[in-house]
């Protein structure tokens, strides 16, 4: 029987989650809810039927688990509490600073309504977190640094698209490549926010607008720019939604470590991501995760749970002996 | 209270077992098991005793966790079963073919026992396998390919010492730079086993020996060397002591797929390793499942067990809620 899901929020994230299910044969995609007017929104399956948001309480046994697909700043703290009563839930929550408070909240919503919620899945929380946490439980004399990129930052994008005289805008965070090396050598550098990304703006600027003065309050922007070599290119806005309309991302996770009766042996582990599309990559990790939801809510371990409590074999869709003799 | 740790068998794991206990403030070594004379074992732990083998069920009480380092050929299919009845256990089987039949023959053994048996924890099989089941559950449009080296090859070493004339030698497995890039690009390329791979033999030839022979003896050896562009060094004693003393290893594990409603995105996943010391890092990868193997016995979840089993928060010394305030 397949795995029934729902999609709650249709923006970039929720049509990832809705291209993705169909690379999955055990799930099925069974309705879309949206906060807009449900006859506003075409999507891409045929005859699965656009929902209003308010309506979602009555598809509770409709569904086997929601997949949340709203933003970190406001929707989810809201959302993911008061959906996780009602339904299995999976989101991609990523403000890594508020994760302790969005955990407790969902924790008790879930096991008050005996759910499973599955919070921070995707890469960054994510594949990454996971990455960090088996190479510092394998090599714990050892450092780690995650560096970023090349890919576009939606929120430094958008900062730039606030100043004035800007039409439109994309910013790519980028690893220093002398930092990357420098880590991989196991010297454990320490390294300032300055030696680890540069930014790299594409803007594309309103007619007769100050160049200069737009450079300049990108440049010093505080928190965004200021502590970043930065560099702003302004071009064309046909160059623009030529070179510039994809959103990769991807980055390193890289941990160097010593072993030995005197630490006299290196290690280096190292996990890195190309990706053409963030939000496609972040939805084909929720959509194994959301597999992972049903099976542990099926052997009633209900709660919050992080990409570090459930156990690999959970997010497959073979089964445990042919994944020993296949994958092991 | 620490993880009280028995050591069965002391070679080269044994030892980087021993040594891997030192950086975990949470484990203590009890003991140390041969089936050598007790006597003639020196280890490096002041106050820890050496024990033959054949007492080590009088242990049972003093020791929560009992690591196997044995070899797969011989070893570990008759001490696994034997010794997970009576402890639990984490061994480091590498024969990939048999991970199923020993599977089932532990399993038994741990579930008799009220016992937890992790198999397979090491680098391959172990954290590579991990990142081939989590990148094939994440991207299920997409092809993975492992590579290993460059490093030292065992078996491959020995085979040449078999070679009439070979007083010595190393062998180093390399993965083949242009077929890494190939990989790399998402062009999912057929792979044959010389593309690959090549190797590269350091040999110390006894006094006289006729080198021809000995280079075409194992350049044209069947399995080992036959199947793949083969260079073979001769070098002198000296030479061989200082240069290839160590035991370094490595490898990749890269996965592409594609997402999208036409598959029009790629994504490359990356997991590299790059060790010093092969035998202290499988060591540190079992000494971290060691841990979970303890905390999964506290539970009573009993039998066997591998790294596809085991939710990564076990591994790790941390609490949960550091895990996920700190890494996640």
């Amino acid at each position: 029987m397949s795995i029934r899901i729902g999609i709650f929020g249709y923006g970039n994230l929720g049509r990832g989650i809705e291209s993705a299910i169909r690379q999955n044969p055990d799930m099925e995609l069974v309705a879309v809810f949206t906060r807009r007017d449900p006859a506003s929104l075409s999507i891409r399956t045929e005859g699965v039927p656009v929902i209003s948001a308010q309506e979602a309480d009555q598809y509770t046994d409709r569904i086997d688990v929601m997949i949340l697909c709203g933003g970190s700043a406001t929707d989810l703290p809201v959302q993911t509490p008061m959906l996780a009563k009602l339904f299995n839930v999976v989101d991609s929550f990523d403000t890594h600073a508020r994760i302790p408070e969005h955990f407790a909240k969902v924790d008790d919503a879930a096991k008050q309504g005996d759910k499973v919620a599955v919070i921070s899945a995707g890469w960054d929380p994510g594949m990454f977190s996971l990455n960090r946490l088996y190479a510092s439980a394998v090599l714990p004399d050892g450092k780690d640094y995650t560096f970023w990129g090349k890919g576009v930052s939606q929120g430094h994008s958008d900062a730039i698209r606030r100043v004035e005289g800007v039409a439109d805008a994309k910013q790519y965070t980028i690893p220093v490549d002398a930092a990357l090396e420098a880590v991989r050598s196991g010297s454990c550098p320490d390294l300032g926010v300055r030696e680890k990304h540069t930014r790299e703006c594409f803007v594309v600027a309103k007619e007769g607008a100050d160049l200069a003065r737009i450079e300049r309050e990108i440049k010093e922007m505080p928190n965004y720019f200021a502590d970043y070599d930065t560099t702003v290119h302004f071009i064309d806005a046909e160059t623009f939604l030529r070179d510039h309309k994809g959103i990769p991302h991807g980055g390193f996770v890289i941990r160097t470590g010593k072993t030995g009766f005197s630490g006299e042996h290196n290690h280096v582990i190292e996990y890195s991501l190309k990706l053409d599309s963030n939000p496609e990559f972040t939805a084909s990790v929720i959509v194994a995760y959301a597999r992972a939801a049903a099976r542990l809510a099926q052997k009633g371990d209900f709660g919050c749970k992080t990409v570090f409590d459930i156990a690999p074999a959970l997010l497959h869709p073979a089964a445990a002996e042919d994944l020993r003799k296949n994958l092991l």
